[in-house]
């Protein structure tokens, strides 16, 4: 690595970011990758782990791993605690600093409960492998202890499972826990059926997942309901304690609720001197950049795009993706002293999956659901992961679960006493 | 299950206490395990998952899916606080309690640091899967810190692995993180190269593996040396502080300690009202019961047992499972009226691995090293290791790390801040 040459700081490894760095690769830049973690994260496939499918190995990557062969590209793993745009130093929390020449900040976004913050013990949401193995935990504890409670009462209240939040996520977990319910726990216990499970979604708005269209939720709603999840729609949570929580005035006693209802930017989009939106989000403009600072971009989950006349960008993983490849586009295109042309997110279809076989995809227009959607979905997120190895050990617990019934990672680990009180 | 027939509690559901539940199938009595976890452990390749080449779920299984088809088998998830011999009751943590007819402890052991219980926090020992992803913490983190770290003691005391105990386990992780630093990390950082890293192995009395013939202990001494591990012979530890260890007299500058140099029976022993050995073991009877209760069984690490005229039996794998089988006879021949023989324990053979093709192995009387040994020690590790899905799993993340010389489970998880000092 030559000093002299521009540092260009990326903040955050996740999809936005990696993309960046690699498109940089080559380049006549020093690139420095700060993130709180060593390792990678396919988000997507998170709820796996919640519901012991997979293994944390199986969906995380170590970031110098990814760029071990890219010689202009360095990795520091340390937490972002400020910004100073004026100086153009980053700020890490052992207190060293960083100077950078261009900033990329792709840092995301976190579970929010919006004022509702005390909620977060009983209702935890699902960002990191720390939060996958604490659902993990409390999914299958939850079962162990209903299986020696003599209270009716109680054990119902334990084999309830409230998911709040309609979109993927919440999708995605309802129906792996209906699974794991019906099928992989059935045989084992010997004083509670564990099909007498409920498994309960539910939505504030009047359809779940309200980024696709109307026929998809439709869809997901039938497929959801044939894996014997209550969808609940226009019942908004006004309150969670220590038995249950309060939906659209209907009371719920669930010993189990999970967050999948809302996201707020990373903190570190409030360094930045920039104007944020309701949800901590920094506008960009068209080149992704911030308002009087073309030396910094914001990318990904923290960011917030609008084309022309559209509505804002989702924060999903090909928007990121898409922006970190536009990034080192533009810096490769500023070094070449060419102007770079605005950002343009290509939309190729959106998918979420409700259960074994089931799924719900619109790509190019099209709407798939069913079988298709699920092989479609399980091929796509197959290739997205990085490294063959994990990309084997996937498909091979895929392969091993569609058969066997089984799931491969059902362990409780951690806190041995459970949390709540209910 | 009929409320009528016998009760046999097993308290444990290790290498001992699930022999003993395997063994009584079918039998007619209504059997309960207890155990704290809800999975059994492959205790031999906790140091795979210490050192980042397996993920937890590869080496454990859940206890309820293992006894699953066994309808006279119930499993409760539980800690056992008391046991009651005159009452003939045992108590777990949350109060409730649990009659038995024939009480079976295999509850194991843990790592002792006798007498000197401070040092736990800063040289944390490997026996359950928490310690294990703990120790892979440290050892990660000590890379990553080495590799920001600007004065050269600091990172040389950073890039110092101490491992105190030269039993199988000190010398598989000092083997393995030899291997870590030599292979898979070596191109992954750009300001150390951890080549530098220094691994010692200190063990206080006058060779490793003492349990061992003295010939394959020296063959282990070689191998570990060809890997870079330094060995420190008589070398007793007297102190661990923020910073380092005194071994010997000797002062030594090391972030990251292990111990790997005792163990300590479990608590239950202490509830059984019998005497004690001063490692808290229950001295036990040629049938393996307590004196004076012949309705308790004591087995596996827990217990001391004795052929007459020998050395009392290793705290290994092999014994726990043999004695486990004899319970389950013996409990059959009582049901039917015979009178058990007393236990015998057939040695096998005994092996260690210490690195890449590296092993060491005494059956019946031969001993073998290097590359027959090692594929001997990971032939009969699949083999032991519960359910297809595991064999396969680690089969292939084995067939991986030789070819690929890559880990597959490089997470740092948990805490991000590092608890030394020093």
């Amino acid at each position: 690595m030559t000093a002299g040459l521009p540092h260009v700081v990326i903040v955050g490894a996740g999809f936005g970011g990696l993309e960046a760095a690699r498109g940089l690769a080559g380049a006549p830049v020093r690139i420095t990758v700060v993130d709180r973690r060593n390792h990678y994260l396919f988000q997507p496939l998170l709820y796996q782990v919640a519901t012991a499918a997979l293994s944390p190995a199986d969906i995380a990557y170590p970031i110098r791993s990814i760029l071990r062969r890219q010689q202009n590209a360095d990795v520091v793993l340390a937490e972002v605690v400020g910004v100073d745009p004026a100086r153009r130093v980053v700020t890490l929390r052992d207190g060293s600093t960083l100077s950078y020449d261009i900033l990329v900040v792709a840092s995301g976004a976190r579970h929010a409960y919006f004022g509702h913050e005390a909620w977060e013990s009983r209702a935890p949401g699902l960002k990191s492998l720390e939060d996958a193995l604490e659902i993990r935990r409390r999914i299958l504890l939850a079962f162990e202890e209903a299986d020696r409670e003599t209270s009716p009462d109680r054990r119902r209240s334990l084999l309830t499972f409230a998911i709040v939040g309609g979109g993927p996520t919440g999708v995605e977990l309802a129906g792996a826990i209906a699974e794991i319910a019906d099928h992989v726990l059935v045989d084992d216990f010997r004083h509670i059926d564990p099909r007498e499970a409920r498994v309960i979604l539910i939505e504030a708005g009047p359809r779940i997942l309200p980024s696709y269209a109307p026929a998809s939720s439709q869809n997901a709603s039938d497929e959801l309901r044939k894996l014997r999840v209550e969808v609940w729609l226009g019942h908004p949570v006004t309150s969670i304690d220590d038995t249950g929580l309060v939906a659209g005035g209907r009371r719920l006693e669930a010993a189990t609720i999970l967050w999948a209802a809302g996201v707020a930017a990373s903190g570190v989009g409030s360094f930045l001197g920039a104007p944020l939106d309701r949800h901590g989000r920094v506008p960009v403009q068209p080149d992704l950049t911030v308002p009087g600072h073309p030396e910094i971009f914001v990318i990904g989950d923290l960011s917030v795009f609008t084309h022309q006349g559209g509505h804002p960008l989702p924060g999903v993983s090909p928007v990121a993706m898409q922006q970190g490849r536009y990034v080192a586009r533009a810096i490769r295109d500023r070094l070449a002293g060419r102007l770079a042309p605005p950002f343009h997110y290509v939309d190729k279809g959106t998918m979420a999956v409700v259960g074994r076989s089931a799924a719900i995809a619109e790509v190019m227009g099209v709407k798939l659901k069913g079988l298709p959607a699920w092989l479609a979905w399980c091929g796509l997120h197959i290739f997205y992961l990085i490294g063959f190895r994990n990309r084997f050990i996937v498909m091979f617990e895929w392969a091993w679960a569609y058969v066997s019934y089984q799931r491969g990672a059902r362990l409780i680990t951690g806190n041995l006493e459970t949390p709540r009180k209910g």
